[in-house]
């Protein structure tokens, strides 16, 4: 991997992929929902739409049939703590890609009227969220887990805010936020280093209005509710059972990490062969992480018929008390450590992939290789193991449920 | 591509890809819902779902820790053309991967207690698919446009059929179908095309029990509505217009796919343009087609609030309305090619897509390559194109949707 930080503090990091004929890249601003104020709610998410509809180059058409019109990708999306602008190439259009990206990031117009057609399409897009019963459940419990911080909030907005979004707070936004210094170019696959670093100045060159952001809060110590419901006439409930974990940086994340491939990391996992494969109570059933810089959470999520839930809450309960009181066998690690080894290696295997790990690990300050992190799973011992699940499960859960209605043994034991 | 065909009948492709650390191998059986009588409806699936539980030589969790304790994936699918049982492992594990795979579709026990426990979880797949919007308007567009012949049934068969389904009817479903002559072994990526052939001999010498399955019916000439509705609680209704379409073998579906491509292939294409960027009224909206070995759907999908849905329909008629009258300009048409020509290398860059074209390739006796298939896109002329939408847009539409209301002003000019 090569990396450059340029005069006003753009980072440009690229890793060239010999053999490949593609070519990833995106622009990375360190900005998201959990940046927001009650007013701002939505803005980063907001913006992301807005850089797509005009420079003073290129219509909006324009920007997305330089590179559609090539077979090519150009998309973005907004997290709790960034915002990705990237484009999918053949190699030879590879610099067409970055001359958009860059066109887009640094001189869009963003006109009013602009502003208030993505009003529109974002107030749809929070209605299509509102239809899919796993996005309310997953927005509901996080909203819980990290209430009071600003990861508890919808990278969406509300509909209150987005209604009330103006096209100055929307600039106001981009010029505080978008720094050189809170950007990251990053590019894998059949990519030269020094050309991309001289094609992205002008995102060095950026004008910067307004404070330098605030570090934003970490996880403040309030009540968590134990139970988030929504009702919907649906035929199954989606449920998430969740426990405050590990950040991003934190060392016990290599333990919780295993931890959740032991008991949800597939078909051969303790929860699975226990709910699905010896009792057929659910179609599927995971565990995993979500981890953000400094916090994180972890899970089991499924979805069942109404009458099973109590049953299957009892069996998950069962077997984390299990994994608390005796651990799990020299087998189940060893296994653990090979499956995250051998899904690191697989998930890393494109142009694509590449490009979003080096561009986050740069943004968020990540300086391990893979091949550190890797040894860090391996080193996890199974002391490691139990003590890191005695910690998780020791905290009281909040469980969320979405669906028709919710059993009376499901309250008397979860509320 | 090299190419064996074995004694009895089973085909063995491959792809070898230099500097792929990676190995992706799939067992492809001619057998989906198509080719089901009413009795066996969902029988293709359900099978595809038990030969997960358990061989002579391996438990349910031994063939799932078999992949996974490696990182890899295990998985498999059910179309209603074909089913498919696939691994992505590293180069190392390919062994494995092959034999696991191998073992499951000639070995498998099959016992009455898993033919159980897997119509339980079925069940449980079926109300999951129901709840979701945009699933229900995609099946049920699909039973009236291929009304009377099995490409319209669900794959994943109905809650009458599978509640009724014995272990006995299963095991001659399998040994029916999974004919050596319907069989056929893919690999891409770092792989020893020699070593495959050997590998899975067990395969060529599977037993036989039933007649040969019949050619499939074609379309039956039936009259197909114009207007299906479910009514759900939901915020957006989702929508999709469908005209009978082209086979894969058909000459005609180069037009057609470019079609698709001008008037909903992305975000510079005329409907998102006219639709989303230059009236706000909906998230998105998409022209796209579903081809089957000898019948196909061309359509238009998308979501939006009950209100603007007459509009939006409106707005989609009269674009259909254009092209058959004006075709479309030269830019168009070469953007259009260059756009299919960059997604085709693009989409073909893992051994895992590619893995899954050479399979369905010589499942289905598609002897083209892909060069010759983005030739032919490129020998199309403006006239053709023109020609394919008078004759697609020429037939009666089915509009297919599912939300809370359908406006008065929809049903008069579409039902």
């Amino acid at each position: 991997m090569l990396r450059t930080v340029l005069p006003h503090g753009l980072t440009v990091v690229t890793e060239a992929m010999t053999s490949s004929r593609t070519f990833s890249v995106g622009v990375f601003a360190g900005v998201g929902s959990r940046h927001e104020s009650a007013a701002r709610h939505g803005a980063s998410h907001f913006l992301e739409h807005v850089l797509f509809k005009g420079t003073r180059r290129r219509t909006a058409e324009q920007i997305s049939a330089a590179v559609e019109s090539r077979g090519g990708e150009l998309n973005a999306y907004t997290t709790k703590e960034y915002t990705c602008f990237y484009a999918r190439v053949l190699a030879d259009d590879g610099d067409v890609a970055v001359d958009v990206l860059t066109d887009m990031v640094t001189a869009s117009r963003v006109r009013s009227a602009d502003v208030d057609a993505e009003r529109a399409v974002i107030l749809d897009e929070i209605a299509m969220h509102a239809d899919d019963p796993s996005e309310v459940v997953a927005e509901q419990v996080a909203d819980a887990v990290f209430a009071g911080s600003g990861l508890g909030k919808m990278v969406i907005g509300s509909p209150a805010s987005i209604e009330a979004m103006s096209r100055d707070l929307v600039v106001r936004h981009w010029r505080q936020h978008y720094r050189p210094g809170s950007l990251v170019v990053a590019a894998a696959g059949d990519v030269d280093h020094d050309r991309l670093v001289e094609q992205v100045a002008a995102l060095d060159a950026m004008p910067v209005d307004g404070p330098e952001p605030r570090p934003v809060r970490a996880l403040p110590a309030v009540e968590r509710p134990a139970l988030v419901v929504t009702r919907r006439r649906v035929e199954q409930v989606q449920a998430v059972l969740a426990y405050p974990g590990a950040g991003l940086f934190d060392d016990r994340r290599h333990a919780a990490g295993l931890l959740a491939a032991v008991l949800g990391g597939g078909m051969a996992s303790r929860l699975f062969v226990e709910v699905r494969e010896r009792r057929g109570l659910t179609y599927g059933i995971d565990a995993g992480e979500t981890t953000y810089s400094d916090a994180g959470m972890w899970s089991v999520e499924f979805a069942c018929a109404p009458d099973r839930l109590a049953t299957i809450l009892d069996v998950v309960a069962d077997q984390l008390d299990r994994v608390v009181a005796d651990g799990v066998t020299a087998t189940e690690l060893a296994d653990a450590k090979s499956q995250m080894r051998g899904q690191t290696v697989l998930s890393y295997e494109s142009p694509s992939s590449r490009m979003g790990r080096i561009g986050t690990a740069a943004l968020l300050g990540d300086g391990r290789s893979l091949d550190e992190v890797l040894a860090r799973y391996d080193a996890v011992t199974p002391e490691e193991l139990r003590l890191e699940a005695a910690r998780l499960f020791g905290q009281r859960p909040t469980l969320g449920l979405v669906g028709p209605r919710v059993p009376s043994a499901v309250t008397r034991r979860w509320g």
